[in-house]
This record gives C-alpha cells, sequence and structure tokens, in this order.
C-alpha cells in the first residue's frame, strides 16, 4: 500500500479467501455516498487480489441498488467459472446485512491474434492551464483529478447545450500510473449527461455501469502519469433514465476503456 | 403462449415462484449452443413473467460462462431490491447443476420528465427483396429474422473489410409485433464484428452482453411488426477479445435499444 489517496481509498480488510471489508473513502465522497467510480475501483480489487484471479480484468458490470452510507462494505466475491481464457466472477457488497451493489467481474488472458483498432481518439484541444477546471466547494472525488476540457464543462450557467458531449483531459491530481483500478475509476469520471445538457445541476443517479478494458498492463505502464483523453455522450434521455457512454485513450490514441451506463434523471 | 416460433421458443416451465425449467430451443440453434438473443429473451421473460415484477424492462446484462447444451436450462431468478422507480433482479442459469449464465436485469417505471434523443438513426438504404439475405445451410436462428443489408453483410469473400461496420433492417420472419423479448434477442442478432471484418468465418463467443431498453410500451405497439434499423460495430479487436455496440431504432428513427457485448475470438 502506497501513500496514494486512491491507493489509501482501496484498502480492503481481508476477512476470509471470498470476503473483504472496505471503509467507505470520505476523500473519495460524491454528493450522496462515495463516486462511483471508487466503488467500482474496489469491486475490481477485491476480485484481482483474490489468489485464484487468473489474467487481466477484460470487464466489469456493477449494479447499484441503494445508497452507499458511510459505514463500511462487506465485498463477497465467488468465482463462478474458469475457462481457458477467461474467469467470471460474481460479487456482492452489503452494508449492515442489505445489499448496496452487485457485480460482474471478467478477467481475460490476452492471445496473439490479428489485433486491430477501429474507433479513433476524438480531437481535442491541448491541455491547458487555462482549459483546467476546478471545483471549489464541489464534491470531494473531483478534487482527486485534474480536468481539462475541450467540449462540454459543466458551467452551471442553465443555458441547455446541443447535446451532452464531452471531450476532456483527466488523470489523478496525485500522480499515479495508470492501471486497471484507476482506469475503472476514470470510466465513471464524467458528469451525469443531463447536467451536463442542461448546465445545471439536478437529480441524477447511476442505476447500472458496464466497462470493458481494452488495454494489455504493458499499455497502461506505457501511459503512466500522462493525461488520459475520455469522452461522453448521452444516446438518449427518456421518461426518468437515460444511458451514457464513454470511453477512454490513452494520450497516443489507444483505446483504453469504453464505459456505458444507465442513469436515473429528473 | 401463441404459435409464433419465438414465443414456442421461450416456453417456460414453473417449478416455483423464483425457478423456472426452459427447454433450448432447436428452432434458434447457432452453430454452438443457442442463439444468444435467445438465452437473453428467455433470462429476460423469467423476470418479467415473475408475480413480483415492478415496471418495464430498462436493462439486462448476461455473462456467457460455458457453451448452452441442449438439456433443459433452470433459471434461478431473486429479487434483490425494489426501488421507489426501479427493481434489481439477478439470475443463475444452470444445467445439470453447471452454471452457463448469470444476468442481471433491471426493470424501471417511467415518469413524466423532460426527455429527447441525441443520437440520430443511420442512413441506410431502403430495404427491397434485392437487397434480403438469407443464409441457407447457416445456423437455424437466421431463418427466424428477416434480414436487409445496407451495409456490411457477411458473404464469406475473404476480403477484408475497412471496418466492421454493419447497417441492417431486420424483424422476426414470422410476422410478430415488436414487445421486450423481441427487442432484448434482435440486440445480439448482429454477426460476431470479426466476421464481418474480415469477411470469414472464424471462432468467436460472446462473453457478456448489456442491452438497455429506451422505448416504452406504447412505443413497442406502435412499431409492431414494422422492420427495425439496426447498426454494429466494434471499437477495438485486440489480442483475443473485442468489443461490439449496436443500437436498434424504430423504424420512425426512435431509438428503441443499445447494446455492448464482449467477444472472445481467434
Amino acid at each position: 500500500m502506497t501513500s496514494h489517496p486512491f491507493d489509501q481509498a482501496l484498502h480492503l480488510e481481508e476477512r476470509g479467501s471470498d470476503l473483504h471489508h472496505w471503509a467507505v473513502p470520505e476523500t473519495y465522497g460524491n454528493m450522496v455516498g462515495p463516486f462511483g467510480g471508487i466503488v467500482l475501483a474496489a469491486a475490481l480489487k477485491s476480485v484481482v487480489c483474490n489468489k485464484l484471479a487468473e489474467g487481466r480484468p477484460s470487464g466489469i458490470a456493477l449494479n447499484f441498488l441503494a445508497p452507499i452510507g458511510p459505514q463500511p462494505v462487506a465485498i463477497a466475491t465467488r468465482l463462478v467459472r474458469t475457462n481457458k481464457t477467461n474467469q467470471h466472477w460474481v460479487l456482492e457488497m452489503s452494508q449492515d446485512s442489505e445489499m448496496v451493489c452487485t457485480a460482474s467481474v471478467m478477467l481475460a488472458t490476452p492471445r496473439d491474434v490479428w489485433s486491430d483498432q477501429e474507433a479513433a481518439m476524438p480531437k481535442a484541444s491541448a491541455p491547458t492551464a487555462d482549459s483546467r477546471v476546478s471545483f471549489p466547494g464541489g464534491p470531494k472525488w473531483l478534487s482527486q483529478y485534474e480536468f481539462y476540457f475541450s467540449k462540454g464543462p459543466l458551467t452551471l450557467s442553465g443555458q441547455a447545450l446541443e447535446n451532452s458531449e464531452s471531450i476532456l483531459w483527466l488523470r489523478d491530481a496525485t500522480p499515479r500510473s495508470l492501471d486497471y483500478l484507476s482506469l475503472a475509476a476514470m470510466s465513471d469520471a464524467f458528469f451525469p449527461r443531463s447536467f451536463v445538457r442542461k448546465q445545471a445541476m439536478g437529480q441524477a443517479g447511476t442505476v447500472t455501469i458496464t466497462t470493458y478494458f481494452h488495454a494489455n498492463e504493458s499499455a497502461l505502464a506505457a501511459q503512466g502519469t500522462e493525461l488520459v483523453l475520455g469522452n461522453a455522450q448521452a444516446n438518449r434521455f427518456h421518461q426518468g433514465y437515460f444511458d451514457q457512454e464513454a470511453k477512454l485513450w490513452g494520450s497516443q490514441g489507444e483505446l483504453l476503456a469504453t464505459s456505458v451506463q444507465l442513469v436515473y434523471y429528473r
């Protein structure tokens, strides 16, 4: 365990081979409960630190059932299946015996087959000190990241935008080399698209999020502490639920992760 | 139960309030085991027919752990949480006591709040008798649908395409009014993007799929038996795994569903 705030926030206390207790970190607090990305990262960590884990993370799907309070979260992991090149895990996360999240984690063993990236990194203005946005008085997790917006910042002007697309550079505010845990967290580091579209705060909460990890370990190591490019947009806001698609790109244009979430809003 | 092949294929035998047996339908057979879309639909049906179900389907995430054989699948459902406007269910699907799939299903109660669709239906040529593609000798599920390709058919020419995008019209070959079950099935009715990209068969299998349903019941009823537009593309093929994004559109341009999956390939 290092002294980095992200690693401190992900301290898992082992209570058995398939059970960890996670102290919900105030340092990554959101408006209600913790930042969803830190929950994703804690879930993922509970699997990758299991001695039965084989392969690198390839996907995580996490369902938010109820608000997460300040008390410790019990994370129960279960290895459901090990195949030749992938592993399936299921997780249950509870507080005071009440279930707050369920999740699935997939691990994969990379193989040398033909590979190609079809998606192209979106155009973005270079990050400058001017384009860095901070959120004084905002939820604590925001100060754990550097954000440089190229498109679709959250100004709270109340002037609705034409669409909900954001394009931004981001990284840990305290330098930390990228790994699957921080990539998982960053896949949820986009404001609810309803806020961006309306340029106003509202009510919103993720119901479920699915993130796929496309980069291998050496690509993450090569990315190191450089800024990651992220883009996110909703496809449809409809009767209280919208979806949100997000992508994370390495500084050289490599697609690191793709993510979708379904969000309650009003 | 009607005499439609899709409904016949989704016959669930009740073995308790939270347990159904599903006879794997030969009529929707794929190269190995059943068409993934019919598995999604069976999983979804096991939830929506439960007497505790509240709201319309908003999302399903299903993990394929192992090949599904011809024997009956036991689908165990568990209602994990009911909130004011949404419900979370978890499912375990097993054959001979061996787990073959796990899944999460989300139900939602629509509310009258501001709504907007940002994504626009892709341009597609009108479906004509000429553009209808059939697959004689192919897996049986293919003959359960009409397919009219505007872009990216699977010709098996062996001439790799520039990218893996397909745009096509589709519907049940035997007319059946669209509902959440058939929409779920259609969200997996796109060939593995590796096949399309290479214009050649290969090995591929879905590891996990997540589908969000954006349309409400009246929109599905209005769509009826009209052709649905679908588009799908991979973002990245990398070391044995690729992702595949798909969207399904009503004939009037309404976004009905969005879907992502992680696919093993070689």
